[in-house]
């Protein structure tokens, strides 16, 4: 099997990671914090030089960390934790994934907020300043969502230029780095809170993801629950990352972090992805019977490349990549709504998506080639 | 190491448990329903199997089953998700943790609704029925919450006879089995939610919860994301378990849940808890130096038995058990507010909770109470 399927989440983890799950799972599964014995107490320590460990990949401090089980429901408890009222303008990329978009639109329908999409030209993929700083003159941005590395496209987004001009108007801004912390780390200048998914770039397993409040942003309570400590007050925390971490910890999921954060550090993906990247797109483009869905400046990928392959739609031609050559990858919209008539992949149903990992090998790119060829 | 602490999390699991997910993490770990390769699929039919096994514990279909991370997160799904409006009585017991607690205050804080605290006898802890009969004419129940068994005290509540009183006014009734499922089944009748915790009486990892609906009751949708399917919509699924389950998947912990269920269905953990729960009573009864927190009958209480020991603050006791005995119990007010001012535990800062699991044998007992005897 041929896994490049990377961006729904990455396959194999390292050999490492495996043995640190098995290993808290049979000696380290203790609900931290909920106890007075030793045992949970190296829980606790765990948990926090995790945080450490995550804070530091961007030099922030760890206590800004909180732990949550997916991207998703940090970004839930982000998005709907905001102090938002009728009229105000949350601005998104058309890049932004349903863990975005599906959260915002329910704001909308409760609370009359505005979404606006930022204008990205369709040849360049880059953002058009003009009409975006016109855009926040006329309808001042209150909180600005972009995706780090789109999900679809493999796209690095300008989000430094548009994080510094939403930033004139105090607005909130938040980058999900999803696809990119570990890999890619974002500079944090001008974000508020920087959103991570424990079983994607970050290379741990599933069950473990969360947010870096950065400029220590009090957010609504919108989950609620046990944080093993002061019992009897029904609120939670007022402040720290326990105000948002009710229930127990997934320690497992964290040890397995812990240790996948240690092998990044040592681990050049960033140069393989790059490389591999490189070369696919290369490859891609001898082809006759693909249509790649680019930007004119390809240096601005990242390790997912969508592509359509002529006279398929996007499911048939995964269907057959996977029984004809065993070859893993994803097709359909990818959970991103609007990034498809942005490319112009609606006609087929969505992109073939191609998305590499740390274990990805250049051979395995060349099958693929050879499955696409044999396509026409 | 003498592990009592297994209210809190069991510990250990079984070993088939462990191997399960240390498969699952190196063949399993895929993004179910998010791709259309063999794997993919193979992990999309062990979660739909893994669905059939839990709702089989109380004879439902598969279907009515939504995975979450948490109970605590389950919890919070079904308490915001209600239609709840401002004077409506919420009625729960004085057993109930703050996974249920603190999002009812939250939204007493937000909506204006009531928390109503049922009528236990602090003596027998039955309820008493005329003055909840008075009550609920009163202040007609619009949704009712109780634990199978309290996280405190062991307590197995009436709540079947609860539940048949609520129904009466049509209320909907959510019954919090984190402490019973897989070891002590619920009957279905008259509830509508059964939530369930994997890492606890169901022997699974942390990372896998949910909950039964068994009424097919529509919530309104506080967490959104993707769903792996119609991405071009805005909106979450209408109707089924998908509704609730935003975001990737725990594929991993699921295949642990599926091997626990299992391991359970061959395992008479229920008559070992039972048995041990009595041996253990009988053994605390036995020393002079130690406060019981029981109601008068003592059959009702399974696996969890909350104490004090004279002249030591619950914390002071949980210490000397670990330091001197490496006996590991939990201390303090186990994220239960009401239950202490119930059974007279706010004195002591709470109470010494030893909690049994599959795995405790009758000689750790004995070393507890050896223990115990020693702090005389």
């Amino acid at each position: 099997m041929i896994y490049l399927d990377n961006a729904a989440t990455t396959y194999p983890k390292p050999e490492c990671v495996y043995q640190a799950l098995d290993n808290a799972n049979r000696n380290l599964a203790f609900n931290a914090g909920r106890g007075s014995y030793p045992e949970a107490k190296q829980v606790a320590d765990l948990i926090q030089e995790t945080r450490n460990k995550v804070a530091a990949l961007v030099s922030a401090n760890g206590d800004t960390v909180s732990f949550e089980s997916s991207a998703t429901e940090a970004l839930n408890i982000i998005i709907n934790g905001l102090d938002m009222n009728s009229g105000d303008n949350v601005y998104i990329s058309p890049f932004e994934h349903n863990a975005v978009v599906r959260p915002l639109h329910q704001l909308k329908q409760e609370k009359g907020i505005n979404i606006r999409i930022l204008p990205f030209d369709k040849t360049t993929w880059e953002v058009d300043e003009e009409k975006m700083n016109n855009m926040f003159a006329l309808n001042k941005p209150k909180a600005c969502f972009l995706s780090h590395i789109s999900n679809v496209t493999g796209y690095i987004l300008p989000s430094e230029k548009i994080f510094e001009k939403t930033k004139e108007y105090n607005a909130i801004n938040v980058l999900d780095c999803s696809q990119s912390l570990g890999v890619l780390n974002p500079l944090k200048e001008n974000t508020d809170f920087i959103v991570f998914a424990g079983h994607k770039s970050l290379y741990a397993s599933f069950g473990i993801a969360g947010f870096i409040n950065l400029t220590n942003h009090n957010l609504k309570i919108t989950k609620s629950g046990g944080t093993g400590s002061d019992s009897l007050n029904p609120e939670m925390p007022e402040r720290g990352y326990g105000r948002y971490e009710a229930g127990s910890l997934n320690s497992v999921a964290t040890a397995g972090l812990n240790a996948s954060l240690d092998w990044l550090k040592q681990t050049p993906v960033y140069e393989h992805e790059k490389k591999l990247t490189e070369y696919l797109i290369e490859q891609l483009n001898t082809l006759d019977n693909v249509q790649l869905y680019l930007p004119e400046n390809k240096s601005s990928i990242l390790g997912i490349v969508s592509i359509a392959i002529n006279g398929y739609s996007s499911s048939d031609a995964g269907t057959i990549l996977s029984e004809d050559f065993s070859i893993n990858v994803r097709t359909g919209y990818h959970c991103a709504p609007y990034v498809h008539e942005f490319i112009g992949s609606l006609d087929t149903s969505g992109t073939v998506r191609i998305s590499i990992g740390a274990f990805t090998e250049k051979a395995e790119i060349d099958q693929l080639i050879n499955g696409i060829m044999d396509m026409r």
